[in-house]
């Protein structure tokens, strides 16, 4: 297939030479209408915002320019179908889920436990029933990485009457876990498996970069191809492979929850994204390497204080005992701790700070401070996300930033405390096992106004059941679900995520919670 | 309130500014990893493709930019909550729809037949009910308008176990109906009314523009931005007053239908919208009224073979026998033929040949011949949406080639035939009051991949059961309803579309019909 052309934005350029006039919508007419405050922000952009007109097929039923689009993507991921997404990773999750049903009701579904909220929202819309399992927790970190295959055996031993099993990998520090051994043993009972892979649309398109959940062999996987590539943002992609999956209920429901006025912008930088990764990718994502190495070398050499996630060393009892080294990120050793993943994106860094001194949120605030906008933060680590366009220009300005914080608070003063690790598995996890929820999920979703509830205190709530969701945003993985009983430990950690400065979701306005009457 | 502000908009340029280092998603990083080829017409727009970061707030729990953005819409809009939507008006019907919810299955809907789909897709998602209230037919046209009073109120008596009421206006055309009274008797059962207002964004904003939604009393509006305003694709506003809708719940399952990273520059350009709206809207829409009204008068001077609607007189027997009149468009007066709507958008102008020799596909083909891309073709009539930026020299050329199509094809030399009119009623109606759907909607939402069924022609699908909604898009309302069963009428009301040329939504690649085995 020709990955030089982008055909469907091609197509949109056509048009655009046409100058023709617009008795279509959308309103502003190719951008001739926008406030001339925002003319150098949105004017070019406007002028292909267009809509289903003659030879600009239909993303809803597509035979044209978005069709090729999507067979040229299909072939780039190694897919058998891709569905170009502009409603983000949310609406594919969603799609595939309502596909993956069979009765329409209280199908059961086999689910890691902290995915994306919109896994659960997907769940609840299904009216589907959920048997969670426990991820695993990282022992250097205490973050919780992706499913064992012990439990995900079990789990489909108790629960044969499952329509599908979803994980997700990477996760949000960009730690994975072995795949293909634990879809090899669904497929093996015959149902699909369904991966948000949303943060890692550039998997498998370098030696250096882990492999896909498609090369891994899932059925169904959704990417947000906004987030490391170059999509604009809510432009994501869904991939199906093989037979489990029906291509034409994933279409008939991604029309339910995708506008029926989709963003042709959003469409043509999915097609860019695409060739600049057949064509591109591999050397792209090279000089990110590249810079990403200069940063953990540099920070390794000059400032140790600073823990880089995947080079983990053992530092009791001395200012600097061992200087970190750089670990293949592909290939993460286990070391003297047990690790709970066994690839790591190199395009994610995680850093903490050894002194104890900034915890995760004051760290990104400083990094802010110096003009270095972190991707997310918990309340020990802050995450950075690199992309296949990170420079190196980049990378010099947040060692700047790190060094100035550094000075600024004498961290190279002062004594290294033990790796810094959560206190607390995150999200929170009451059985070791798997834990199982019945389809309050869905009466939640769809009748909650009419619940009896009370509002209570975070403190008050412990040992009732939460009616919503409560979940740190980002990464937007619920600490505690609908139908959730609120356990002394899920409160003080709630605590301490509020105490931290993050923002939580699901709260009433006074910050308290909607416990269940009952 | 100051409604000079844009503040996102001006928040998202300030943050532009400090031209900050990302370390965060996107992946194109401000636009510098975007594709050479693609620099002119997205660089700039991904300057502000920004998430939500520190100060620029979230939109699944506004409480900066994004809520002081919502307020003022609110308050242009005369509204005591509004959510701004970057899924489209689909996302606001959907949240509406499952937050109008009590049981959480088997809610029973009052609901007009010539809906958007997105209105059918949340009955679906909800596992809703529906009793369907067929609409007027207007005699002139044999266009589908509004529903009336007498058939919601015997709707209302005979279901007064319904959960609320859900009516589109206006409709495609433009064509409205008088909506107080509709929802003035709703409101005395205390229930709610939804109203799909996509298409009317600019109304109430000019005394010659039909008056809003939000001021005859609905409960909850939806209207896309973009259609007639200036906002981007995808850019639209849910609107809610009164308390028979919780707000509260209809945040909540917004954020389960939208993107956990919503698109920025379709926030912003609501903002923007807004703002031009509020401070020039009046004055925008009298050019634009004023361009309509010098199109509509020379048409009728120089082109009376040209029907516009709501312009409509007797032709019968006569070369010309009246030149239509320009009618105050807000006004229609009811002429001989009984018309089935009060209200007429100004700035949709709908075109039929009345000398019979252009169907409303092939009009639709001659005017994009001369790059006039017109909004919607129907068998008899194509459409032209104006906006609040539509320009005189639109109309010079639309009115250029309109004179030139009517030389190539003589129309000036022929017979004018009666007014061009559907010869069926568009959606068809089989029972002229209302017809009830049981929950099969819900089954073939969820279940449809394990329904038995099997492949027929049209034709051999008469008589039996759809299990797919197949609708013409544009407009995108269902001829057909999954679970409704094939008339004869209908059968030969949709081969009729596929010969005119359009693209219909629901068949097979073959395109043969899913019925049901039974």
């Amino acid at each position: 297939m020709d990955h030089t052309r982008a055909p469907l934005f091609d197509r949109m350029l056509e048009h655009r030479k046409l100058q023709s006039t617009s008795f279509h919508v959308p309103g502003h007419k190719a951008g001739v209408g926008i406030d001339p405050l925002a003319t150098d922000v949105l004017a070019a952009v406007m002028s292909i915002d267009l809509t289903e007109l003659t030879g600009l097929d239909d993303l809803h039923q597509p035979e044209g320019v978005i069709r090729e689009a999507e067979l040229l993507a299909a072939d780039c991921y190694g897919a058998d179908h891709t569905f170009l997404l502009v409603g983000g990773s949310t609406v594919g999750n969603l799609a595939v889920i309502l596909s993956m049903c069979q009765k329409g009701q209280n199908d059961l579904f086999i689910v890691q436990r902290n995915v994306h909220k919109s896994i659960i929202h997907g769940l609840m819309l299904a009216h589907a029933q959920a048997v969670f399992i426990a991820p695993q927790v990282d022992a250097a970190t205490g973050i919780s990485t992706g499913v064992s295959l012990i439990d995900v055996e079990s789990a489909l031993k108790q629960h044969p009457e499952a329509v599908g099993v979803i994980l997700t990998n990477p996760n949000y520090y960009g730690m994975g876990v072995n795949l293909r051994s634990i879809i090899d043993r669904v497929h093996a009972m015959d149902k699909p498996v369904l991966v948000d892979e949303a943060h890692g649309a550039h998997y498998g398109f370098h030696p250096e970069i882990p492999q896909s959940a498609l090369f891994a062999g899932a059925d169904g996987v959704v990417q947000s191809t906004h987030k490391m590539l170059t999509a604009m943002t809510m432009g994501a992609m869904l991939h199906l492979q093989g037979n489990r999956i029906d291509p034409q209920s994933v279409r008939r429901h991604l029309s339910i929850v995708q506008s029926s006025s989709p963003s042709y912008p959003i469409l043509a930088s999915l097609d860019l994204s695409r060739r600049q990764l057949q064509l591109q990718g591999r050397s792209l994502l090279g000089n990110a390497l590249d810079a990403m190495n200069r940063l953990q070398q540099n920070m390794a050499t000059t400032m140790p204080w600073f823990q880089v996630i995947g080079q983990e060393t053992t530092t009791k009892d001395s200012k600097v005992s061992q200087v970190p080294h750089t670990t293949q990120a592909t290939q993460v050793q286990a070391s003297h701790t047990p690790q709970a993943y066994t690839t790591l994106d190199p395009l994610k860094i995680t850093i903490g700070d050894r002194t104890g001194t900034l915890g995760g949120f004051e760290l990104q605030h400083q990094l802010e401070q110096h003009r270095c906008y972190p991707e997310m933060a918990d309340p020990h680590y802050v995450v950075l996300a690199l992309s296949l366009v990170t420079r190196e220009q980049d990378i010099d300005r947040l060692l700047l930033a790190l060094r100035t914080i550094s000075i600024e608070f004498q961290l190279d003063k002062q004594e290294l405390s033990l790796t810094a690790k959560h206190s607390f598995t995150y999200p929170p996890i009451s059985d070791p096992v798997s834990f199982s929820m019945q389809p309050i999920l869905t009466q939640t979703a769809h009748a909650d106004a009419d619940l009896p509830y009370i509002e209570a205190t975070i403190k008050e709530a412990v040992g009732h059941v939460s009616l919503q969701a409560i979940t740190p945003y980002p990464p937007g993985i619920p600490i505690l679900y609908p139908g959730e009983r609120v356990s002394v430990a899920v409160a003080e950690q709630l605590q301490l995520w509020i105490q931290s400065g993050a923002r939580i979701h699901g709260l009433t306005e006074n910050g308290n919670m909607r416990i269940s009457r009952s």
